[in-house]
């Protein structure tokens, strides 16, 4: 089994191993010292796993009880979060329990808040279903539900007690849901380049796990030495700040690894024209996005992208950290003025 | 001014003035970089005050914005939560900006709430207007909404960047509300004595601000040394036990303040028959209750209470942790079995 470690706040294992699932409740009742478990989980996962995670955890001498959200993003609302906290409530869950998280980046992050939440904060296992929740969401304590005019507007920094990663579970995800968490992992070769980038330049079906086990270090060492996303860990924001402007220009139809992809390659063509980065890694960058079947560009015109970065509700100040692309493993934060964003923008999207 | 500082995961001070609250814009903004700022309020104190608050802060160059909710505790809701949250996000407040929670333990419970989970953590200023919120609800950092069956079910830890008493306000307060913060008040005299007490036997019109800081820096050693409430802290929940069961048999009718009242009265009444404390300390215990028109026994029987005891859903164990009253400055946290809990009830209410 891999076993990678984060430090942070709370200490905790991430487990990547195939057919884990089964074995959950072994490890979930080694954490805590309760046997009453709230599972949640979504339309799409809970028929296909939630009764296998359910029995392992009966097994380990677990009562168990399903709470089920509509799969898609929509759910990810305060209204479903109360609802799963008033399902603890009924089901007596206690500070001893235990609630599960299984599915991808939507229950995950809701789990995740109303495990923060119900009684100020009881042990939540994350099993996410997706790449893009075991190689981000799942890891480093972010959680959050949408408000109706904002996206993760309503969460906070909670660590959950482990995270077990089943990648046969990705068998049965959407292509473009494999597609959506290619756009980090391909971010994190950008940052790291390594063995992900080997990797991932490879047939990396037989690598898998080793691919993940990889991922989840590097998203590790950034939380760990920024648990609170002050510094470091906005490296992880690399593709993400003209991404999130698509998503919202797009009012969430290109889903989000999509859009990091565009911002990635946005940005790596904006530092290629300012002579950053070589025309190679560039080019290495854009084929990698297509290989995984990720978008390279977009309908949406640089203004657009700008005004829509303009408007970002978290945004604090006239000052923006972005993030450039010199090259696989040579990222830098750079801080300038949002005014500018714009001049990058036309340079990556050749209007200059 | 009388400043007591808590050094807890945040670093923050509990300001006390007669008057402070025309002062609050100067010492806010003081502590955060932004300049707006929402404030929440009930029907009962916003009349009142929030037009002050509002000018000291638009004076030290502040937006305000008013969030009003019901006066009373079935506005400690979700439904409230979250529709204030989705205020800060139409008025464009951001993490360098802050909230204001201007009332009693329902706004400042939920209040604080709000500020820990928008945009997973802004400033939060808490301006307690009651007596009870003065000692106790603001200073901690415990915050909760209600679930539909569990009261305070939904919260987290989350400290204020500044907590501010006036006693001036406390001239507004209904009498049965000054009430229910003197028995806490009389809790923190049973477990320190000293000065608490000395004021309290005496005439305390004249010494209100010192009592505030007294029991202000009792509850601050205790949160310092034990933020999440695993330990010594427990110490607080000192006629609680019974005080908490009293107020749910009674569906919330009891009020919080009478209710510990009387769960303090039983287990002096208890010790005393088990000489663990002396008939003059119980006799003054009883006698300062009597003084501040707290009740000192209710019509419920033990039976009754234990039941309430043993239902209570953050029970998470066949243990509890009690405190015994052995004397004014002499308690002691003790591990009994909850099935022995009745033993004390039937002593402390003369029915053994």
């Amino acid at each position: 089994m891999r076993t990678v470690n984060v430090n942070a706040s709370e200490n905790y294992n991430v487990y990547i191993e195939q057919g884990i699932i089964d074995n959950c409740g072994e490890i979930v009742g080694g954490l805590v010292r309760g046997r009453r478990c709230v599972i949640i989980s979504d339309s799409n996962v809970a028929p296909l796993y939630a009764q296998r995670v359910a029995d392992s955890l009966k097994a380990a001498g677990f009562r168990t009880a399903l709470f089920e959200i509509e799969a898609g993003e929509s759910s990810k609302n305060p209204d479903n979060l109360v609802k799963a906290a008033e399902l603890c409530v009924e089901y007596g869950l206690t500070r001893s329990d235990v609630l599960v998280a299984l599915g991808g980046g939507v229950v995950t992050d809701l789990g995740g808040l109303c495990g923060a939440l119900y009684q100020r904060g009881i042990a939540v296992v994350q099993i996410p279903t997706s790449l893009l929740a075991m190689v981000d969401s799942s890891v480093g304590g972010k959680t959050a539900v949408n408000l109706t005019s904002g996206k993760n507007m309503f969460g906070v920094f909670y660590q959950p007690r482990a995270v077990l990663c089943d990648s046969t579970l990705l068998r049965t995800l959407k292509e473009e849901e494999f597609a959506n968490g290619m756009a980090e992992v391909i971010k994190y070769a950008a940052l790291k380049g390594g063995r992900i980038l080997e990797i991932i330049k490879g047939n990396m079906e037989n690598n898998l796990d080793e691919l993940i086990e990889e991922c989840v270090k590097i998203k590790r060492d950034y939380v760990c030495d920024d648990e609170f996303d002050k510094g470091v860990r906005q490296f992880l924001n690399f593709g993400h700040t003209f991404g999130h402007a698509i998503e919202r220009i797009s009012n969430f139809s290109v889903a989000h690894g999509s859009a990091v992809s565009i911002g990635m390659c946005i940005m790596a063509e904006s530092c290629e024209k300012n002579s950053l980065c070589s025309k190679e890694d560039k080019e290495l960058l854009l084929s990698l996005c297509k290989k995984y079947r990720l978008p390279t560009s977009c309908k949406y015109s640089s203004d657009d992208i700008f005004m829509a970065s303009m408007s970002d509700k978290k945004r604090e100040s006239y000052d923006i950290n972005i993030v450039l692309f010199k090259g696989f493993g040579d990222c830098e934060i750079k801080k300038i003025l949002l005014d500018d964003l714009v001049v990058y923008l036309y340079k990556g999207m050749g209007e200059e």
